[in-house]
């Protein structure tokens, strides 16, 4: 990246708000530009002490931009990418997004973006938080997380090597996936604990609502997805339908395994499925604060 | 409670270590005393900074106590409680315990005591962590957590008062609820997401365990207890088999009902369904830091 880089995020949610945070800190002198479909949102961006431009012109944001983010819901990508993708970037443009479903839409947007100057390659940083909207932006939202590009047989060497680079330098771990494979792992990973999140809060308080008041430690962390945004996540599921449903049956047949074995109650048995999860769980480090929170 | 009061804590882990924490600092003239069936751990307690005493012999513990504190795993309280029943405990001496199951746990412990100078009420305070042992001890472990105390139709109003006074004293919420209503209401919201944080990370990881590179704050957070001591757990399970059976009945149900909606992926049921979800986990303060950790 040259140091001032014209740099255009499309969309000022927590991700797009964030991501325009921690750029702004490394890249004192880039020109970061933050698009809004919203007039309300444009002046809550320029009231915001993150110094970077608000505008609600598509081509104002990315006109001359050496990279662009797509920091919008999954859904709404292929209609806006199609808006801007013969615009005037900057030679070499490298257009990327956080959408949390490649397949498909990794396909979908090359495909939009190939009659123009610049080029896709996806990204999902593992990074988010059951939190919406510019207000819950963090300057180190990425800092520790996880993040995965999903460069395609089209992708040139140096572009992959170029998009792990820009997620390398806010901090995060870079991991290069097929768009199939990120979406058949992120379904186990990340779509499955956020559907049974919701699954579980339903199974313990929609006909007893007053066991609430014991909760402690376990209910919060297990069940805090749960209060992420329907919408949003509605849209992530539609478009992953195929590895979520096989992440779902999984789910499902691990349940009746330990329903079994508690019928049964072989204590020998339950012993040994609650230490087989946990030797896989304890392969993940445990200090909470090197994580993103999606 | 007196200003010198003798307090003895029965088992050294990370509930009864807190515990002598906790009290350490809000009475700091106590004798207070650490019961472990380990010479070992009576060494590393006695080598603590927390300053209380420590024995292996549960005469010299209980001694002259105004309060009795059963932290031990549950399966072995009755024991335990046997051996001390008839000790010589100070005058009025209240002996309450820590553990996560009640119904005829607390009907055993309080015919157990009936026959000596001790009155025996259950406590569940909702702290814990994923972590075990008096080296994950802290002293604000008890400090905005939730807490049951269990009194049954034997239990006198003074001393379900001075139960809840106890735990008050350490920063805890304290609810009464009969033995009974406990294992219900904790079989819903502490035992099924433990079951299903152990369910989730063998479905996410069990055949696919590189998915584990791709994960992100949810994962983290939603199988976090999946950590805990598969021993403790089993005990746990066991003692409350009934309840535990009827939640993870409920959670099939619930999963059964979501796999439908994702198979047919009908989007409006499914944001209902998040929705519904959410509406219920939002109840939850988000302040995380009030909350104990189990």
């Amino acid at each position: 990246m040259n140091r001032c880089p014209v740099i255009a995020i499309i969309g000022p949610g927590l991700l797009g708000g964030s991501l325009a945070l921690a750029l702004r800190a490394r890249h004192p002198n880039a020109d970061i530009r933050l698009w809004a479909r919203r007039p309300e949102a444009v002046a809550e961006i320029a009231a915001h002490p993150m110094a970077v431009s608000a505008t609600t012109s598509l081509s104002d944001a990315v006109t001359g931009a050496e990279w662009v983010i797509l920091a919008t819901p999954v859904g709404v990508m292929p209609t806006l990418a199609a808006q801007i993708a013969n615009a005037d970037f900057a030679h070499n443009c490298l257009i990327t997004d956080v959408g949390s479903v490649k397949g498909a839409l990794v396909h979908q947007l090359e495909q939009i973006f190939s009659t123009g100057r610049g080029r896709f390659i996806g990204s999902h940083p593992m990074a988010g938080s059951e939190k919406t909207g510019l207000s819950a932006a963090r300057e180190d939202l990425f800092q520790g997380a996880n993040c995965i590009v999903t460069p395609t047989p089209s992708t040139s060497a140096a572009d992959k090597q170029a998009v792990i680079a820009f997620w390398q330098s806010l901090g995060c771990r870079v991991l290069s996936l097929s768009p199939e494979e990120h979406d058949e792992k992120v379904a186990r990973i990340s779509h499955l604990p956020h559907l049974v999140a919701a699954v579980t809060t339903l199974a313990a308080l929609r006909h007893h609502p007053d066991s609430l008041a014991c909760s402690g430690g376990g209910f919060r962390d297990s069940t805090r997805v749960a209060s992420g945004d329907p919408e949003l996540w509605t849209g992530i599921i539609r478009e992953n339908q195929p590895a979520v449903l096989a992440a779902l049956r999984d789910e499902m047949d691990t349940l009746r395994e330990l329903l079994e074995i508690v019928e049964g109650m072989d204590e020998g048995k339950l012993r040994d499925f609650l230490a087989e999860a946990k030797s896989h769980r304890d392969r993940l480090p445990s200090g909470a604060s090197i994580y993103g929170n999606d």
